[in-house]
């Protein structure tokens, strides 16, 4: 049974396109985004946002300016300032060094024509990487009912093809074995309660939606199979970055003795970053604690502590699945084997 | 030193006036209470919330009916209605109790007084638990530059007086201790963002907003020397009933070695109630998840999982501070002992 979605975060069609994600669910608007600089603002502002996305997104933009203008010099600047959008997802600057690292081979006249191809060819790969996840991911669990807890997106909207983590339940879905997907609603940007819910619902996934501080109330009575997160950076020893609220999901799940997962393309994998302590981890802007959407919480003077990520040990990871396989128990050379 | 506040959650003038937190922080609307039917209606929909307080409009409100008419057969109608307001907070039926048993053994013509004083003296009791409990709390906490963490709203608008486990953060405030309270905001009510923020800026005490997924971040940063709660229901073992979120705190405070102390006057404990599997655990409407104040964030149709409380076990504790003393380590005996 082949698992797909329709549902996509950019396209290409004369130019950049990005689904504005901040209007989700409420709304459907496309951007044709201009320029690099465009794409780097859009990338910050999480009009566009996931970690594999964001590194499509850049190199479609790099594209685009090779395009109107292939001087490389310029190029390499303008790319330089595009991977340093967002810090912590290590696929921006993954993307925009594979883009570049073919543009600076080719000739002149065929940069704009090779940066595309580069970006469509990453495009395709990434797509197929979220289809073997899936497949490796479902593999890691048995019986006809299985039931998941997620946090944030990691699904088409994050990602090209049927998502990483959300990849893993569409294929259990596609094989009739998702019992259940339980979405955390991921404050404060509620990519849970906006994205995944709505992705869930287009595709006919069973989901019920949870406040964050719940999942341990769903933990201990036992309402769930095992976690599946994404990863926006996954350091050589097998710490994970991702999403804020993942790393308390990992002490649950290792209290209650349910698996949990960590689902990402290669081009997630940093091996070059020894462990969690070296990951840059991003502090956004503390207005996105004290509004929620429109309406603002609380005094709009009060300190704020947001950070957009947090490490999750090895030793709290079942596994971490890659296109490449699955690394089970989570070491060094495990990593290393399924990183590229 | 002195710690007090001016904030307060209820009042007796000529009737039952409660301040609406559902309007909290952006204003301050008082409303007057009718009746105990009135009363129920606003305890259920969280125009008053906190164990302590909802305890203590149960009682004023029982005493407003006593003074519209003191028929005894009639009067234990309305306060068995008004204990089943809501099933969780064990403070409710306590007070209910209390009034009921004075009132039962008053002459006819005297029932209104002994209500009011009754409610008036649980009052004035509450206050001076809520001074005594942040003096025993603050005492576990050594040093001069105390980090705290806390969960939902334990303050002034909880109680009456200073608050349990914000009386402790109050207190070493008093002192000159408290380096920082971290609040975490709560959802999906956000009695951490709207309420405890609110409170805290009014008395200046020197707050930090962080969403409840970004807990963890900060414990696995060593920024917090404990972690203190409150209590919705003490089970005989020491099993603590308390807002959605406390027991994924207590587990990452375990993990990372934070003392995690929850705080609740004697009306909080049950001794009837043998351990944390036999606390009913109210669930609320989805739509709080749904939405956010009256945003609407997703699908109005999606399943949602919304329990308003968790049980942390009691070998997650480190201590649990009334006005009686501390029990720790958190024992059946030590319970006992500080729960009358």
């Amino acid at each position: 049974m082949v698992t797909t979605t329709s549902i996509a975060p950019l396209r290409w069609d004369n130019g950049l396109w990005l689904l504005d994600q901040r209007e989700l669910p409420g709304r459907e608007r496309w951007i044709a985004v201009r320029d690099a600089a465009h794409a780097a603002r859009l990338i910050r502002a999480l009009a566009v946002r996931g970690a594999p996305a964001i590194g499509l997104a850049a190199a479609y933009a790099l594209a685009a300016e090779a395009a109107a203008d292939a001087d490389l010099a310029r190029l390499r600047r303008v790319a330089r300032r595009l991977a340093k959008a967002r810090p912590t997802a290590v696929n921006l600057a993954w993307a925009v060094a594979r883009v570049m690292a073919r543009v600076e081979a080719a000739p002149a006249d065929a940069r704009a024509g090779v940066a595309l191809e580069t970006a469509r060819e990453l495009h395709a790969a990434d797509a197929a990487a979220c289809l073997a996840i899936g497949e490796y991911g479902a593999s890691l669990f048995a019986g006809s009912a299985v039931r998941l807890l997620t946090i944030c997106n990691t699904g088409a909207l994050a990602a090209a093809g049927i998502g990483t983590a959300l990849g893993i339940v569409r294929v259990l879905h596609g094989q009739g074995r998702l019992a259940a997907l339980f979405a955390c609603e991921t404050r404060p940007v509620l990519q849970g309660a906006r994205l995944t819910v709505w992705e869930a619902r287009r595709d006919g996934l069973p989901v019920t939606l949870l406040p964050d501080g719940a999942a341990g109330s769903l933990l201990a009575a036992g309402g769930v199979d095992g976690v599946v997160v994404g990863a926006d950076r996954i350091a050589a020893d097998g710490a994970v970055a991702n999403k804020v609220g993942t790393y308390p999901l990992a002490v649950l799940a290792a209290r209650h003795g349910v698996p949990f997962v960590s689902a990402a393309p290669t081009s997630t994998f940093d091996l070059a970053c020894p462990d969690g302590a070296a990951i840059v981890i991003e502090q956004r802007d503390g207005d996105e604690v004290r509004r929620c959407g429109r309406a603002r919480l609380c005094d709009p003077q009060v300190a704020v502590f947001n950070p957009a990520f947090d490490v999750t040990p090895p030793e709290l990871l079942t596994a971490i699945v890659s296109e490449r396989g699955v690394a089970r128990p989570v070491t060094p050379a495990g990593v290393a084997r399924i990183a590229r």
